[in-house]
């Protein structure tokens, strides 16, 4: 049992303390989500094999009780596996099938692009001793292209990235969590994704209005205001700018269509009205077979 | 109890008598899934009402000792907490809301063009009394085009579909079935597009070599071949042509890189070599932090 109800979090930090890595930020979310409070081991990118004891490179790190955890995915199983009467993070293994599809839809559609908007931001907010090995690293994963290139044309990057970002809306618009009624691990990866941005965004990446913004909101509020810490900029509030495609859906949506309940022919009426052209005047709909 | 093992399941068929609405095929499979079998009443699009006595519109339904349960994730949920002592379809909440999500990509990736590419077969196939519903509802649903114009250009847009799958490919890569070691109802959701698929495909979307092929095939395989009924096409041997898109990626999945194990320095030492410009001999990777 952790002493003191406390787990030493290695984290991983800006030099104005806020956390950035989105695998960091899923594991403090788990440790919270579990109930303990966090004994922070603050740090930057560089010397972390030290700070580890030479156990890791990489962070999340965890130790509970004198036993070393890595890795945000093990660290998620060994706390539901040795805390089993505290809430769950992965209530079933498809949970963490799932969330991984989801989570590296999240990598693709907008973690790869945002990157690319605020790399320099990326750097320059880190301590000063780790900005050479942030440009030399991220300079290679680039193929070798400055920072300063992978940023230019960024204005017109941003708003692309909003309508890509429509099926995790409609999701969100029939389910309050990724979890079902409360959060779990899932949420949280996919949150460390808007975390992660926070932590970097010296221009906000979504509109005022996102349909997003409720589940982000709520996922940043949780525990005390964990994603309310000093260091994170706004995610909300990027202007659009004449020709810029609509961030975002108006109408129903995709997944709404295909979640809809079929509870008896009241229910299917509007739509079997409107695709075979009769007149109806059921509000029902129903998209099954 | 269900009498005599059995669940009462209302097909939609076509005229060879294969299942071909997706919602009624995941159906299928979880009826089979909690060890029962099927009382199949048969049927096309047509008719719905009158075979369920005036009590759906659409399939699935099912009637278990004089119950009648209407839409597919309900019954899902309905087998579940009927029979908890049974195989479990969804064993978290939250395996249905990302289950929803993937199921969602799926049909924007894949149905939603197939469906454009395969429309004649899924009218042609159908019983002869279902023609008339099928052309002027789905000629409706796609903005009173006839379906013959839909069809057009079909050879273009086949191949195109096949890269757009590349995050299911390397999700499937990392794991046995999407509900872990054994497969579960999200199993059943996902196969479920492309069991209605094979019941349309006159001609193959996919490539022989398809990484997919491995799940799809033992999806296909699961309780006695379900999968492999009269009436169901091949969907593998699709023959791309010169300036067709690589239908798979080669190398490491995106997926690859985020679920990646750091079990310590060794694990991270080749990926540390690779983003710092030093030399390293071992051959570990991991993308965190």
């Amino acid at each position: 049992m952790a002493k003191d109800n406390k787990i030493t979090f290695f984290d991983l930090n800006h030099e104005s303390g806020c956390t950035t890595s989105p695998f960091v930020w899923a594991t403090k979310y788990a440790i919270k989500h579990k109930g303990f409070d966090l004994d922070v081991v603050p740090g930057g990118f560089t010397g972390i094999l030290e700070r580890t004891g030479g156990r890791s490179e990489r962070l999340p790190v965890i130790c509970d009780d004198g036993e070393y955890v890595l890795d945000s995915w093990l660290i998620a199983e060994y706390l539901d596996a040795k805390y089993p009467d505290r809430p769950t993070l992965i209530g079933d293994p498809s949970v963490k099938v799932l969330a991984q599809f989801l989570e590296t839809w999240l990598w693709k559609t907008a973690i790869s692009p945002w990157m690319t908007c605020y790399i320099l931001q990326y750097r320059s907010r880190a301590f000063p001793h780790d900005h050479a090995y942030i440009t030399e690293s991220r300079e290679r994963m680039f193929g070798n292209r400055k920072l300063e290139d992978i940023a230019v044309g960024r204005e017109d990057r941003l708003p692309k990235v909003l309508p890509e970002l429509e099926l995790l809306r409609g999701l969100l618009g029939q389910h309050k969590w990724l979890g079902g009624e409360t959060p779990n691990y899932a949420d949280y990866r996919a949150l460390a994704v808007f975390l992660w941005c926070a932590s970097v965004a010296d221009i906000p990446p979504m509109t005022e209005d996102d349909p997003l913004r409720d589940w982000i909101d709520r996922g940043f509020d949780l525990y005390g205001g964990l994603g309310r810490i000093p260091g994170m900029s706004p995610l909300f509030g990027l202007q659009l700018r004449e020709g810029d495609p609509e961030p975002f859906a108006k109408g129903p949506s995709l997944v709404a269509g295909l979640v809809k309940r079929n509870t008896g022919p009241a229910s299917t009426a509007a739509e079997t009205a409107h695709i075979t052209g009769a007149k109806s005047t059921n509000q029902g709909e129903k998209a099954e077979a």
